[in-house]
């Protein structure tokens, strides 16, 4: 099959995860999350993100992030994020559809909310005209490959704070934010008053597997409830808590994580040097963001699987994951100076 | 651990399902469906359903049958099911809290709906203050352990068809029914006017996989947005398509739902010789339903895992899967004869 | 136009509610709810309700049923009610549909509730795979015409609390109850522990109001959030509550509402000797439920409006409204008299 | 009481209507619309809108356009609308609670979209991760007091239809427009290709009345339904139908609407010439937007209602109704430049 930089969910799965799938094949366990695997699960997690919190595994981003918020919300509340989210811009409408929230989205040029983008929304508290905007999301690391710093983040969520607002954080890259940042996870979760998380495995080696962390044990009775009435508990989640488990075990998702984003640098190391080609965005996880000439990515894309972003501009999206090989990159970059060479005048 | 008779959801997942998700874990694949997995599953499908037919696999049950149906419905139309189906009493609201469906419940005895009982909730068409009856759901095998013959699905079917209803067959357990009425799926599905199917893998051996399957073409455009914002895309998905693969392959759903069925007969064969034991409904599937002294039940469940259904008759439920042993039964049998000789009285 | 017994709606507004709404109609004043009219409208329902009551004006009794059973409800929780109720038969599926409330229903006799008749639902309570019956709905006087005591609604208010339910009464038709009931509202509604209260006006002689009346002080911050987003929040509410204030005014709301009552037991009382009508419900507010040969109400219904309840019976449904005439009452029953002599054998 | 500027649903009912609500106040009419006082709004909708057009009334605002809109959608679809739309800005997150619209929203100088601006939303069709967008709703006159052109209106409505989207039409203040332009109703909506219409009523003169206008005959077959569903059907409907029917006799609408224009006019034209005043928007329709010193603001507002737009930027907005005298203008305009006069340095 081709290769290429299209999405990290073109990876398969990490070998240490297709064996702890099979390592726990033996035997009955009790159904939806009743099991030892997922008790293992809730071990890690306290571990990881402090004694209070709490795990629920589900089967995708969307579902992580759309119990998360609705499990906070009341049913006239609303939700600030930036524009390029993921909830806004890749989730079909599920945040609408399947728990009747409003987005109020604000456009950014790297993905990153600041306390001033967020007060273009966080206004109108006890006016029941506008849908009240009591929750944030933020996503680390952006849909834009972007980072936000541990102070950067602490900042955005105290001030949301400050304003009476509940706080989640998308993470379906937290892995690569976290060897990004070379920061625990807690530190900029936990630590700065996250109140919930989306814990991404997808992307970071599993077959399919997210959590919902709960951080504030006063607002997470809810999600059993809505995780069940969302249709994101699996019957046989042994075999979900065990990729978790899997990944979460002798840094794998860090060793995966880091392999990813250093591959990103690489390629964008390797394609600076190309004239003509501009990298758009900071490269600091797994992704590269590009514009090439239109020529040039139409023929680049005969070879190799990427997404073009933005037709207006040509830019193009090029994400790295737990596989790509350096091999990849490099081949992949010596293309990119040909056809640059060929077309790219 | 303890092993028993709960829920075919305690299983764990048939050794062939297993090889082949990692027969498939290799290179790259375009994520949401797009694999050369899924292409092989849409293969299958059309050879057992018709050349119209069309897969959609998702996360679990309650995702197909919610899929499903609001693929089907328009926003002010409502469902007929028997009081017991799973939509109805086990799914946490899912139909009415993701897609706004109201459910018209006929009370049965044994699970299964009759065109007399639909005609209880199949009127009012027209008129606006009654939630449309448009839709009729059944489940086949019934989740009380009985089964529809061909003829009265057909007859049921025919009878929805001429009220201009939609039929939705949610068949979690549509292999065991299979196997029991020895006919082939398209039998008492596209042969007799079913719209769509919950094709149910997960109890049969699979990790975690259903399928929505589209018999009718003229309804089915809508699959695949609603899927989308109902939050059962797997981005991976060929890993979700290898299951289902791998069970309609060299008839693994056949032997699997037939070992579970036959498992079921030797214990109703066994606990019908025990005096003071009642099987209350036939034994069709991999289910039976019996009442026993609570004493009983109770020492029993210190032993082996089941649930009590109705706590005021002392109806209990024991399920077969596909990895009770002949064994599991024939201890079981003998501990219940046991425990009746000592507390029966 | 040609009078009946169709339904209570079918009646104009009383004069003095006209005289009212032209009366608040000069000059400007706030928009939603922040005027003078409003204000007044406080006043009384504190007066009538309690000190704590307040009072939210809507345009319909749909609407007031849902925002209220929304504003107490969790997004995964669940409503038992009557089969009979309002909310489950007659509103197009709007509690579904706009607060993805899922409701349980219980089959009555007569259209009343009962501790037992509760538990029939309420359990399960902790169990994700159980739509959680936390909301209880009542309806006074019922669907049936008939009527709970103040001890009877007092019992299963208490029975449901007991089980940490929260508790709403549509009072719909709560003036006829508290007239047949010779009781204040507070009787069977504040101080009995009910919730919410939907209040009904507009069969009463308004032109279109109703009012949510919130008696838990504890739970009543949702609503006006609620109503906006339910679309329940009138811009010129001052017209709204006017009408509730005239009806709440020097008992006209007792007057209409006995006068009602009176014309339905006149009706009652000229039938029950007519041979071969059965009046089927007690015949406690101001409906009068019967069964008569179909070939009779055929007849009849060429010359009087009415409903036929259950073809399959021959139940018709005659409502009696404020500005039902005595001479309206007997005319139709000798109408009824005659077409029995005539056709009736 | 206080007059000023605030809003025109501040404004009472026209006499003529209170008058018309009267005169339909005897005798028995059927509920729900099947009164003869909705027969003559059909009529007279269409005279105005064409032969195919359809009438169904409605509470408010808000209800006729969620109403319109998920009538015209399917589960998975979103809106396009000007980020100051009433639906999303001041609906308190009805459309996407009550009926899971997604809406997308595009920044605007003025209120009004174009052929360009809807552009940067209207793509990703057959994209499932992208709510689809195949709903345009336009604001006519826009909440920012300014017009579409005929010739504008059905540039965009023929780019929306050449995409393959359905186009609604917000019309609270479709009087004031139609005055403005001089133009019939027709002209810019069933002449143009509108398929839906919010008709306003209310801030017209009534007392609480719109209409959704289905004039695209294909796509009205959900109205009905979705108006009861979504709790806007009233029952008394002829009270409603009436208001309607009121100000579509002798042109009431024109002569109310033509005042109010008139208003905004003669109040722009006055501030105009104080200095340090600036007019921000367009003056085509019954508002005024400008920018006062703050000062001067807060003290205007201890004498006259009126609202705060922008606290950024000191902007205010003046609504002018069908009940705005001459006086009310000069006396405001006097004290604002006697304000600006005594604080406005």
């Amino acid at each position: 099959m081709k290769r290429g930089f299209a999405s990290d969910n073109y990876a398969g799965i990490h070998p240490d995860v297709v064996t702890a799938i099979a390592a726990v094949n033996h035997d009955h366990e009790p159904a939806y999350g009743e099991d030892s695997v997922t008790a293992q699960l809730d071990d890690r997690v306290r571990h990881l993100f402090g004694p209070e919190a709490l795990a629920f595994p589900v089967f995708n981003g969307t579902g992580a992030n759309v119990v998360a918020l609705q499990a906070m919300a009341r049913s006239w509340e609303a939700v600030v994020c930036a524009q390029s989210a993921h909830v806004n811009a890749d989730e079909g409408g599920a945040p609408e559809k399947v728990a009747g929230l409003k987005l109020w989205t604000v456009p950014t040029t790297d993905g990153k909310l600041t306390p001033a983008l967020l007060d273009e929304h966080a206004w109108g508290f006890g006016d029941v005209h506008r849908a009240q905007p009591k929750l944030l999301t933020i996503t680390q690391s952006t849909e834009l490959g972007t980072l936000y710093t541990v102070a950067e983040l602490a900042d955005l969520v105290a001030h949301a704070k400050s304003l009476g607002m509940r706080v989640h954080l998308d993470g379906a890259r937290i892995s690569n934010a976290a060897v990004a940042l070379d920061a625990p996870f807690r530190a900029f979760t936990s630590d700065i008053g996250v109140d919930m998380v989306s814990f991404g495995a997808t992307k970071n080696g599993a077959m399919g597997a997210e959590a919902v962390i709960v951080l504030n044990p006063e607002i997470g009775d809810a999600v059993p409830y809505v995780r069940k009435s969302a249709m994101q508990l699996a019957s046989k989640m042994r075999f979900i808590s065990a990729q978790l488990v899997a990944l979460l075990t002798d840094d794998l998702w860090r060793r995966n994580a880091a392999h990813a984003n250093e591959m990103a640098q690489r390629l964008a190391g390797g394609v600076t040097s190309i004239e003509g080609v501009r990298v758009t965005q900071r490269v600091q996880a797994n992704a590269v963001f590009a514009i090439l000439p239109p020529a040039v990515t139409a023929s680049l894309q005969e070879r190799f699987r990427f997404y073009t972003w933005d037709p207006a501009t040509g830019e193009v999206r090029w994400m790295c994951s737990w596989d790509t090989t350096t091999e990849d990159v490099d081949t992949f970059v010596a293309a990119i100076a040909d056809e640059m060479a060929a077309r790219g005048g």
